[in-house]
């Protein structure tokens, strides 16, 4: 399931006649080359335990790692984080020019939102294809992910508190991976409101141990495995949960949030086997 | 019809509860502050001469509008035209700062598509909704004015011939005004297939009409009126129709798309007065 949102995504982009075909090659680049790609993961996953079709889950699998690799092109520009390394390659801008990168990332935004509402679905009728789009648009807007970094660029140098830094990352890196399992049940045939509820709850609790593990890593990780600078939080002035309570307190809460995630999963009358085996991974990665 | 669009899109953004004020004020900046406001005339013109409602209009209309916003936001950046002055106020990225101007534009793409699936519509069903939000995507993307403006950016500093730069307007500013004229066909009941025809014919000649006065302006211009400034192209080694042909022969090659342009919208069987008004201001405007 891991390399199926990769291979469905290489196939259509070499389909694509490039109007600029140095932007296509950088949206391909920033895109295609890597990553863990836990975002596609949740769509499959959740929608496949929920009786979706791979097939149908395929668009909104490829949709949300344009919109995730196109946030990461642009918060490597020099205005924002200025990073050179990304996944163990050189950044967009560095791989090509920041004009380029500019653009490569508009050009992935607009693809995702092509990428649903163009597909040929088996499952997913006009209304549940607009609910796709519409959860897209605010799970990437102002109000989702771009609303989260801007509140990230404001607290950068100053050092926050947990609720203002869980604020941060619900919006940042949580509204993507809320929008993930939201994918899973709209492409799902008649899911009912009590599994809807814990898994929108599970995804809220992996999506902030998501980011505690993270920030953890940056401080105990290895630049080669993570495929990015270690450390640099701390160089930029970031807010961090290590940072915050201490690298200890840090690991304990990840620990907490483990178990709260694993509970969230208890009572879902589906085999959430799969759902299990990725809480633990997302809480042992080193990477 | 002028302002319809621009007050629609002012209470929709003074209603939203920002989750970074920052970001929404450099949104708002972005969008609501002047403007020819050339593409949401387009889809109320043409909309509601063919029967759409002008409330199904506003949504639409704001849309393409957002993503002329965002794409000025992004092609004023130092990365890429490394403008300060755009609408005779400062460009928004030296009225914030680069990375809230990064993220301005970004938000405003995915208000984009949000506008378009969250309106309550009066008369455009499901099925159309998901065209909107297609047309919009292809548009916009690297197969529409991305593209175009990678182009435009890769041939800048070296003198391109004709065809090629028709080219690269097409793309660059010509896909979205189709889009426009697409918006309203798409929102009005029963249009003939000759119609639909003969208004893209003519979108793309006032598309193109559009570039070539925009390019005799930069020459012949006044700062002031233009509310950018006036000689950036030469500066900025982008090849332009004054450049390619001479001043003369791009004002004779003007008067040439005009009278094509008018001619396109004979035939169709509505009231093309306000469709022809539009294509004499587009030629005869001094900003």
């Amino acid at each position: 399931m891991r390399n199926r949102h990769s291979d469905f995504l290489t196939q259509y982009l070499n389909q694509r006649e490039a109007v600029s075909p140095q932007l296509l090659e950088a949206m391909k680049y920033a895109v295609l080359l890597g990553g863990k790609r836990v975002r596609p993961f949740l769509v499959y996953a959740v929608g496949s335990m929920l009786g979706a079709t791979l097939k149908d889950l395929d668009a909104p699998a490829a949709a949300i790692e344009c919109i995730h690799a196109y946030s990461l092109v642009h918060d490597d520009l020099p205005a924002m984080d200025n990073d050179t390394l990304r996944r163990g390659q050189p950044t967009c801008h560095i791989a090509f020019d920041e004009a380029t990168a500019i653009l490569a990332g508009d050009a992935l935004q607009a693809l995702a939102f092509e990428l649903l509402c163009t597909h040929p679905y088996e499952q997913v009728n006009s209304a549940a294809q607009l609910r796709l789009v519409q959860e897209l648009a605010r799970s990437a807007g102002d109000l989702g992910m771009c609303g989260g970094q801007a509140l990230d660029l404001a607290a950068t140098g100053s050092q926050v508190g947990q609720t203002q830094l869980e604020q941060i990352h619900a919006y940042k890196t949580g509204a993507l991976i809320r929008c993930a399992v939201t994918f899973g049940l709209t492409c799902a045939p008649d899911v009912s409101t009590e599994t809807a509820q814990a898994l929108r709850k599970w995804a809220d609790i992996i999506g902030l141990a998501f980011q505690v593990q993270d920030d953890i890593l940056d401080v105990v990780g290895d630049t080669q495995a993570l495929g990015k600078s270690q450390g640099t939080d701390q160089q930029q002035g970031k807010s961090t949960y290590p940072g915050l309570m201490g690298l200890n307190q840090a690991q304990a809460y990840l620990q907490q949030l483990h178990e709260k995630a694993l509970h969230a999963l208890q009572g879902i009358p589906y085999n959430t086997q799969l759902l299990q085996q990725f809480t633990d991974y997302l809480i042992t990665r080193d990477r």
